[in-house]
């Protein structure tokens, strides 16, 4: 059985067609919009990445304003877990060329919060770094594409034994968890890999960067390296449905307790839920 | 409207499950079945293809029989086109991690011969060498997998002005078509990219090479540049649906006319054809 329920093109229990691009070529972007009290938490990051997603691949996305209202209904409905939205460049025939009148098709799902431990987030967790190395694709990096056979391999590295992968790029340079991104504090200051050749710039990450500059903190993209775990003070994952997580434990090579900045940003975000009465809504 | 009719684990006119992770995050591979005279050309070839390509994404297809049972009645059926087979994962929850015992699902369609003009195979075609650059992945490279944005962006360069269009990797390293294999012919010897880094190993690549080399030509499998255009003496692109075309134009920059081994490569596949009463039976 398939989990989660499936909205397609506001329909509801309706199956796919199989010519859908988004299935035969990965032709298509996604979001997955943690929902909290009935809520989306930034849904305006999450809608602005979408766009440029769209943008990037010339997907010619109309239909806005159905699927705002239908992500918002299905919030209010699930309450708490996650919603995620795809948007496929619709039905074609074959060969890779598209049509550019093609109208995109949206699918909807809704699903249970995640079970993950609460200590994740307290304690800290333990990675690994994964073997699997992302390939460079300057006209794909940054956005959430379908294009997930990367994660996918480098997820199958481990089992239960890690709570997350770290990925490097094929020139050795860190670029991301596979369902994160990642940061490195050193010194007072935070570093986070540049996304401008692979990865996925994360919605949580861009709030972070500018939570951290608003009170203060030096944040630098560079280019990073396992070596820059050696010189760290502290190393946190984050992405937008399961907050910040410490990182304790890198392949047993590099450990580190959860640090000051983290536990800074970690407030902050904690801060915006009792102030906003929902969780990281901006 | 969907073009073309689709089969969903042996049924037709079903939808498709939005769960399959083929559509979630391209986790699948596929095969382009060419048929002529109701028979499926070099299908065992396609089959080892298929095979290489569920090791290594680790899919663990079992249905092999009703499979090829069902795409020899449908080759029967179509006479004359294209079946498209892909094998996804099958609907999983949300998150790169599969579960080792998902089923997969297989998808058949059938296509009516694509329109194409026959000058292409006899005159020869222009080319364009695409701006989008390949990214390196050995972990993918060879196999026909459902990540297929790379080709979608290049084939979004042009529109009608060229028959195929060039894709070198990020390192400039000639690969291969947005549909085709690429063979340069020079001083009786051919030539045609090494695909450990990216790029689809053809089928009809596979048979080429075998061809020629048991009719003495020598192959080799290289790291080719757009500079050994300038000292090619023919160059050619293939794919087993259809078949060979010389490629007589690159951009206005390299010019060639139809050469001795592409005529000869294409007389065996001709030959094939009348000995064997099928195009291109092994």
């Amino acid at each position: 059985m398939s989990p989660g329920v499936h909205w397609i093109n506001g329909r509801a229990d309706s199956g796919l067609d199989p010519a859908e691009r988004a299935l035969q070529y990965g032709d298509g972007v996604f979001e997955t919009l943690p929902v909290n009290g009935g809520e989306v938490a930034y849904l305006h990051r999450h809608w602005q990445r979408l766009r440029a997603g769209c943008e990037r691949l010339q997907l010619r996305f109309l239909d806005w304003e159905p699927l705002s209202g239908e992500v918002r209904r299905l919030a209010e409905e699930l309450h708490q877990g996650v919603i995620k939205v795809i948007v496929g460049r619709g039905p074609g025939g074959r060969g890779y060329g598209f049509a550019e009148d093609s109208t995109c098709t949206r699918i909807i799902s809704t699903h249970p919060p995640p079970p993950r431990p609460t200590e994740y987030a307290s304690a800290g967790i333990r990675v690994r770094l994964c073997q699997l190395r992302m390939g460079i694709q300057p006209a794909l990096a940054g956005i959430k594409h379908l294009n997930r056979l990367e994660q996918v391999l480098a997820r199958a590295e481990w089992g239960r034994e890690y709570a997350e992968g770290l990925l490097l790029d094929c020139h050795g340079r860190l670029v991301e968890g596979t369902m994160s991104n990642l940061f490195i504090g050193r010194e007072g200051r935070l570093f986070t890999p540049r996304l401008d050749l692979c990865g996925v710039a994360g919605v949580l990450r861009s709030v972070l960067i500018d939570e951290a500059q608003a009170q203060g903190i030096e944040v630098q993209r560079s280019r990073l390296t396992p070596l820059d775990f050696a010189s760290a003070t502290e190393v946190f994952v984050c992405n937008s449905v399961f907050g910040i997580w410490p990182v304790n434990d890198i392949d047993g090579r590099y450990r580190f307790a959860p640090g000051e900045l983290t536990r800074q940003l970690q407030q902050a975000l904690a801060q915006r839920r009792e102030t906003d009465g929902v969780w990281y809504r901006e």
